[in-house]
């Protein structure tokens, strides 16, 4: 069912987990989606406005309904199911919510590690229905069982990994602030997703969490050499942290992968412990960014080029304080995309990039 | 049908692969598995025994057949699919031999990638004929998609970590050789596998390279808490190298879900690159355990205590001077348990892991 070129009239399931820390799939997607958001589904906080429970402009305007009937009033052509809860596994309340969702016509997305498709009860019922269900987090056959093979880039492309203190503190979002700036100002630019929103957005990529350890490196390869042929920027979404007591082979797979030249260091300021497991405290970020260029370099090197602090939560004075702060720890560039804008980031990182040669 | 208890009547599938360099599970199951290999089927050394190919002791007597029919004169219960093809996919003209086996009421245990279970023909044939089909790479349920939650060891228990500077270099049998030697002394020990080999061998383990990336750590968690719980020391079979192009995620989620108190650096003389990737040189042992040493302590510290060379390809003479060079380039002490015995590196471990406190 993937398909970039259709326009979606997406009603997102959030059932109570719309707010900032949960919604990054609701929030990545208002954002950056072609695809437009007609209602999000919540009980808990239904009647009113997204922009005001999940503090994103985008979310002006989108109402909160209390369920998939509620919904329908707005017109959507598809269920997304929104969220993505530790481990991955569908709520057994909300499937009576995918069934009402495809008794009425609609198709249904999903980036949980439980597929849809092996539901036979849903998949009879899609079929019924003549709806589709597009399990996002399946890698595609390319990607499936394929052994990393040590591939080169083309020379000339530009190979960036968003590599993060944690899970969750804007690493996609930094890599699409990027590949749009690039796109704006005229570079040859790509966005490799890695994971299940940026797959959505970009309506291609590798769910790496999903892949089989075995081959995880083998379908970051297959998904970058590629786009390194065909773009001179490529900016590869990471995932998790190498600091990660859970998830930290995923990073490690994308990031030798993916055999970056350069890497651009993720943090969401204020952020003091992994989120789940508070007593890992994150260590400060000069050495996360030592910690990120020893591991490329056991098969490449990959200097850490600029810092992207999330300043989401502070004021614009604590902001920039913060910005300030972080740019005297590390000696790099620092700033944050979104608050800012991503122009002048973008001059920085490409200009360090090109004099790495 | 992983059952630790019987003792299996084995006819071994190698076709072609019988060589030391791909025969590592047969080899291994020659030496450790208490199940009896009857033959071997390699119809390009038909005729000849299995100990004149792959250079193990174990293999004397053992006939080399060329097929599954000629197998059954010596009175197999099990065929055994005995070879790790790089991607883990069966040989489409195995296929036969595999119908062969299960017509002659045969069980089939596979260590592939593509799980018998998934080929409804064989599954059917395998049913009709009352017989057993096991996918020693198929995750337990309670491995399959548990995440890792950061659980710490008993105190006073010893986990100990087999790092590789490459696949294949004698991880699984140093961690056999140890547990086996702190057993004879009366030591409360146990063996934790995580490959294929290592699984038949100890009738349970985690198939970690072929668990969904998310959950390798949790999955390893969940084999070596409960191991720490019941046992003082705990080995833990190794896969790949942080060194290795394709593998380096497999181990790093071994390595961080094991969360070991100390490490063994498994190291095979004479290696000087990566097999399957020759421009990858193995840089010197001091930096490889170095290496280990920084990712372990990205999570837990746990010093690199002795080092394991796999001296089969050299003469006694060489392998004394291979094993006194690594100690002078390492200042670690370094032996070969197959060929000295491991009683010394026994007593070598536990000593310097008691003074770790």
């Amino acid at each position: 069912m993937p398909d970039a070129r259709r326009h979606r009239r997406l009603a997102i399931l959030a059932e109570g987990h719309l707010n900032h820390n949960d919604a990054k799939t609701a929030v990545g997607i208002l954002r950056y989606s072609d695809d437009r958001v007609v209602a999000v589904i919540d009980r808990t906080n239904a009647g009113r406005d997204v922009a005001a429970i999940v503090g994103e402009v985008a979310g002006r305007g989108v109402p909160i309904v209390a369920d998939v009937g509620e919904a329908l009033a707005y017109g959507p052509d598809t269920l997304l199911i929104g969220i993505a809860p530790v481990g991955g596994r569908l709520p057994a309340a909300w499937r009576a919510q995918l069934f009402a969702a495809i008794d009425a016509g609609l198709d249904v997305v999903s980036g949980l590690h439980m597929f849809l498709e092996d539901d036979a009860e849903l998949v009879a019922s899609a079929r019924q229905r003549g709806v589709r269900l597009w399990d996002v987090r399946k890698p595609a056959p390319h990607f499936a069982q394929r052994i990393r093979q040590d591939l080169s880039h083309r020379p000339g492309s530009h190979v960036i990994y968003f590599a993060g203190t944690d899970c969750n503190v804007g690493k996609m979002t930094a890599a699409v602030e990027l590949d749009r700036a690039a796109r704006r100002r005229g570079h040859s630019s790509t966005f490799v997703a890695t994971g299940q929103t940026g797959i959505l957005i970009a309506g291609d990529g590798v769910p790496a969490d999903r892949v089989i350890s075995d081959f995880l490196p083998g379908a970051v390869e297959r998904a970058v050499v590629p786009a390194a042929h065909q773009a001179d920027w490529i900016w590869v979404e990471g995932q998790g942290s190498l600091l990660h007591p859970a998830y930290s082979a995923v990073t490690l797979g994308l990031l030798h992968g993916a055999a970056p030249d350069a890497q651009i260091l993720c943090h969401e300021a204020g952020r003091t412990a992994i989120r789940h497991y508070e007593r890992r405290a994150i260590p400060p970020l000069s050495q996360v960014q030592g910690i990120y260029e020893q591991a490329a370099a056991w098969l490449k090197p990959a200097p850490v080029v600029a810092v992207v602090l999330n300043t989401r939560l502070l004021s614009e004075d604590e902001a920039r304080a913060a910005v300030a702060a972080a740019a005297a720890e590390t000696g790099l560039p620092v700033d944050d995309p979104v608050r800012f804008g991503a122009e002048r980031l973008l001059e920085t990182v490409t200009s360090a990039v090109e004099r790495l040669g």
